[in-house]
């Protein structure tokens, strides 16, 4: 045993709704000396993603769900503290599945998924987590591999103030698509426009919101990148053209309901002969071509990023409500420690 | 005015659920004359088609919903039995939009849409409205077009022993798929997998259904031609591989609640990168080639098809309902007149 204390977010009870304290435990244990190939990772800042609640519960997923008493999965960034393996040295700045909790400890056969970032990355940590990391990509691959814009053409993209939102849009406007973000308040409304160049923006609480949707959309919708679900997806499908595509990133909408909603229909896809595919940045994560791209982007001032950094490990869970509240612009993450 | 009468059921009140004789208004006129370009049908078959529930309903669809007081819409085939219009001479053949009605008067800016039929086709009427006509189509374009299907992949379709899906399963075997058919009781079944060769066949209506699927499908399910929706369609997606394909063609399981039931979930097509592709015939139906293939087969004995032949237009709206009881197998027609 070593005698650095890590505190652990063990998961106690799954959420049937709304995330809160009382489905973790906060466990305080002494770390384990390293084995042979084993890293030690000192965690810097967690990446809160939608897809964390769905690994909460007990629903089929792509990955199992986390298991009652295991520490909340969840992917970071953090400084290797020490290490018996030959892959990393003390100091590398890595990304990876490192969990909710102070150290991660990586087992040598997880070792080769971490991902090894550039010591000076010339980019803020944060923005490797989001636009320049999972979110950015997700991003990219949605609007080039899944459904690809082509110019001229009307992107819709929901929950467009958010992470992968955000810059899916900027991305569309880069390949010369007309864009309509989706968003949740004037304010965010007023961002989209005004600081980061979309066509227009539809408030959806707003009363009136699926005639502006209509108003912003007088072409129809060729592409819509969907983060979303339920009654927001239904009102973009219903505005799609003939032969649309859907990248479909996510149904946030469903997931503190754990599952689909009432009124989920898929007839729209045959009556506007719609495709629809889903993805994972998963396939695609380790692709450093792309990110190169976003960094480029990133530096010339066509992407424009924007974190919102909230603080202390024990505040995980309700940090992570904050998805879902709409209570934050661009990438959330926490931040569990100052890199020194 | 002609001389002769034409009874039309004309729609009368929307249907909640299924579909009654209340619902619509059986219609006795005298045939108008024609006038310059018109065409007057004689109709001998009607399509029974899952899509005729949906123009009953007032939702957002790809045509029209039949308004009320207007002809039921139906696909039929007839023989013209008076013309003033140069593309057609009495008695040739016709496939069209011809109506629940005995006789279609075909106003001269829809005579193009009119599908002339060859005047001996070779193959018994019903045929050319199901196997070797818009149902064969169907299953020939989600096959090849929508969601191809390779050698050794297999291939699940709902609805098997339906006019699309027994169509489907068979052109999967032709294509070298394992073929999995699911179908409601044990005859059906067996009529899969006995007479048209399918692999296994799944009982849906049999309380281990789900277990029987998982048993039929060990490799996972490649590729889902998709007729039902809702439960059957679930349990299909939960067996997809990643990257697996879906040819959606009806979510029947939706039409007599006007859309969508409680459960759907998109959520699948993420967790499983799955691409699911909506379409309609509608956007085929004039490729001859296709129906050449088709007629080649059933020549040859490749594809075997089967309808069943209920009587009298009256009858109309209790003979749409067998299309969701189930009660029929292979093509539902409904015979008008005869053939003189």
């Amino acid at each position: 045993m070593s005698d650095i204390m890590n505190r652990q977010l063990r998961l106690k009870a799954r959420p049937e709704a709304r995330v809160g304290a009382e489905h973790f435990s906060l466990v305080e244990t002494p770390l384990p000396e390293l084995r042979e190939g084993e890293v030690l990772i000192r965690v810097l800042y967690l990446s809160m993603d939608p897809t964390n609640r769905v690994w909460m519960s007990d629903i089929p997923q792509y990955l199992p769900p986390v298991a009652i008493g295991e520490t909340m999965r969840a992917l970071g960034i953090g400084r290797v503290s020490a290490s018996r393996s030959e892959k990393f040295a003390v100091g590398d700045l890595v990304q990876g599945l490192v969990g909710w909790q102070d150290y991660a400890h990586v087992a040598a056969d997880e070792v080769p998924k971490l991902l090894k970032l550039p010591a000076e990355p010339g980019l803020p940590l944060p923005t490797l987590l989001g636009a320049c990391g999972m979110s950015g990509l997700t991003a990219y691959y949605g609007l080039t591999e899944i459904a690809p814009v082509q110019p001229g053409e009307t992107l819709v993209v929901s929950a467009a103030a958010g992470s992968v939102g955000s810059i899916a849009g900027q991305i569309g406007k880069i390949h010369g698509a007309r864009v309509v973000g989706i968003a949740g308040g004037e304010e965010k409304c007023r961002y989209l426009t005004e600081t980061l160049g979309f066509d227009a923006a539809v408030d959806y609480k707003a009363p009136d919101w699926k005639t502006a949707l209509k108003a912003a959309t007088p072409d129809g919708v060729h592409v819509n990148f969907e983060n979303v679900g339920g009654e927001v997806m239904r009102a973009v499908l219903s505005r799609m053209v003939i032969g649309g595509r859907v990248a479909l990133c996510g149904v946030i909408s469903s997931y503190n309901s754990n599952g689909g909603r009432a009124g989920d229909d898929f007839g729209v896809l045959i009556s506007k002969r719609l495709t629809m595919r889903g993805f994972l940045i998963l396939d695609y994560r380790k692709n450093r071509e792309a990110m190169q791209q976003l960094a480029g982007w990133l530096r010339d001032g066509r992407l424009k990023a924007e974190e919102t950094v909230a603080e202390g490990l024990e505040h995980a869970p309700e940090v992570l409500n904050r998805l879902f509240d709409g209570s934050h612009r661009g990438k959330l993450v926490l931040r569990v420690a100052e890199d020194a």
